[in-house]
């Protein structure tokens, strides 16, 4: 080949059983199998050309040409694929961020996972998707599941080969979620450096892992039987135990602001005042995620608009799986962020 | 006797290693052993008289007559003494509580402790004052300490009668507190509830206990050789850690408001900035306390001022063990409340 060509978009997840540390740091393997819904309103479309004639690798984020320390990570994370193919030629790497600024949101998610499977395209990888997000994996732990669409779970395996996302459910029924997007500042410490600090210090963290994989079983199950309140009460317990973990590590430290307190006590006296089953979930940030019924989402959003701006509010449905777009798609896709679109 | 009057003050504590949690609801025994720290800024005074002509209990506070529910627990106090005096004639009770309202502390610690020493006056009982400790632990758990001075300790014990205070250290060295009363508001969890539902649903409280009982080891030693970092990292690691127990119960909660964050934050920036050593704790409400030393207060309450109206950063040194006042004593404590420098 002297240029092969891969485009492919993947939507970002939040996990309802938290993936919260890791038992190996190169491979990033996870101390407990997590789970997630995949969103429908947030997702990264990506472009990678492989080309002979190119001197090195680049990589543009929403337009923007990004530094070496960027580059550095797409360049390793390209050179994983070479197990399956071999030496690479140098590739140009184009994303476009459709995760609104205001959302707060990680975008690593659906990143790596867009990356992977434009590059198992432009390589024609011979590969399950299952496969490939053992790939995604090791760019970022939770673009592991951002490959497969719905409710995903993504197993810890026993060795890298393993420890991959598979679907559970469609989701394709009365849930979605609602972003509170209460502060969009930066985080301060790092998911990386938090996990492990609360894997090295916390005498909770043990507990934590233990009781997580009952709450997957759980989950699952209810999952199953679309038992909407289960869902949801396991989601707000799991995500307030993986923020105890980090109360309980030594030194304390919390993800949380007091925007996220505030938002907290919204959801806890809108819910109670309509009698409407909403729960929430956070993760290493200080943004709020609120687990709700579509059927409910109007009325939800009109009441907590009472305690936010409603460009505040994001509302979601369940997304699909990640999936590769033709030329004209991207073109589309481009003219669609310069207009602003992306928030 | 036809009248016997008893007199006592005593000052409230707040704990460095956290009672959360009883093994047994009636008779007040904790699920862990407990120290403390008692302040001197905050105190209940408080006046018994046992009197035959008296045909009902009655209790007064801060001059105003209490409401039957109110004197029924004080009724059910002092019925806790008749094991060793006999039958014993209605009281009359009256207390002050010199806490400031904008404090926001519970004055049950102070309450319950002054109370007991109260009526030992008045019974002039042949009673240690650890022995006395086990009864006022059955007004309420925390005024169990509030009966000594500094550093205290509150023994889990084995049954009823050894579950008591004795002194650690009369704190008599560089180390006070600040409270920050950011939120005056009354909790909307009782701690008794929140405590009860935490030890019933949190898969985390087994590992509370177990490291509870370490720290309380580990923050002995550092008083011993008067190392207040090492005093202090115990201390906020401990209340941290018992607050990680509330959003680990099932459902989860919480006593922080948005106030406690922007407070944690403020005591975060301050300490990072003036290379201070202040340690936080917070119990079954929104206040925020801060371990210092005394000789920090000054550059901490200034700097501390940036954030929060001075007013509500009250400092206080180690406060004594509760002691009898004469009538002389009451007479000045009434004229001192009437001016309103309760606060």
């Amino acid at each position: 080949m002297t240029q092969a060509v891969g485009i492919a978009r993947a939507h970002t997840n939040i996990a309802l059983i938290k993936y919260w540390g890791k038992r190996d740091k190169d491979l990033f393997l996870p101390m407990n199998s997590s789970l997630s819904l995949t969103l429908e309103a947030f997702y990264t479309d990506t472009k990678v050309v492989f080309d002979e004639e190119l001197t090195a690798d680049s990589f543009f984020l929403n337009g923007i040409e990004q530094s070496k320390t960027e580059i550095k990570k797409i360049s390793r994370f390209l050179d994983l694929f070479c197990e399956y193919t071999g030496e690479r030629p140098f590739a140009r790497v184009e994303s476009f961020n459709f995760v609104p600024t205001a959302a707060g949101l990680a975008s690593s998610a659906s990143a790596f996972a867009a990356l992977a499977l434009a590059v198992a395209d432009a390589l024609k990888l011979d590969m399950t998707r299952q496969e490939l997000s053992t790939l995604a994996r090791q760019g970022s732990g939770s673009s592991t599941r951002s490959l497969f669409g719905g409710f995903v779970e993504w197993s810890m395996g026993t060795s890298s080969g393993d420890s991959m996302a598979h679907p559970v459910d469609d989701a394709d029924w009365d849930v979605g979620m609602l972003v509170l997007a209460v502060d969009t500042q930066e985080k301060k410490i790092a998911s990386r450096v938090g996990m492990e600090h609360t894997v090295q210090t916390s005498p909770f963290y043990p507990a934590w892992i233990e009781t997580a994989k009952e709450d997957l079983k759980a989950i699952k199950a209810a999952i199953a039987t679309k038992d909407f309140e289960a869902v949801g009460q396991i989601t707000e317990h799991n995500g307030m135990k993986m923020h105890a973990t980090t109360l309980s590590a030594n030194p304390p430290f919390t993800y949380w602001t007091a925007d996220s307190l505030l938002a907290q006590e919204a959801v806890r006296r809108v819910r109670e005042e309509l009698q409407v089953p909403a729960y929430m979930t956070m993760d290493a940030g200080p943004n709020v995620k609120v687990l709700c019924r579509v059927s409910d989402m109007k009325i939800l959003i009109e009441a907590l608009s009472a305690y936010f701006p409603s460009e505040k509010i994001i509302a979601s449905l369940p997304g699909p799986a990640a999936y590769v777009l033709s030329e004209e798609d991207w073109e589309q896709s481009k003219i669609h962020f310069a207009k602003g679109s992306q928030g």
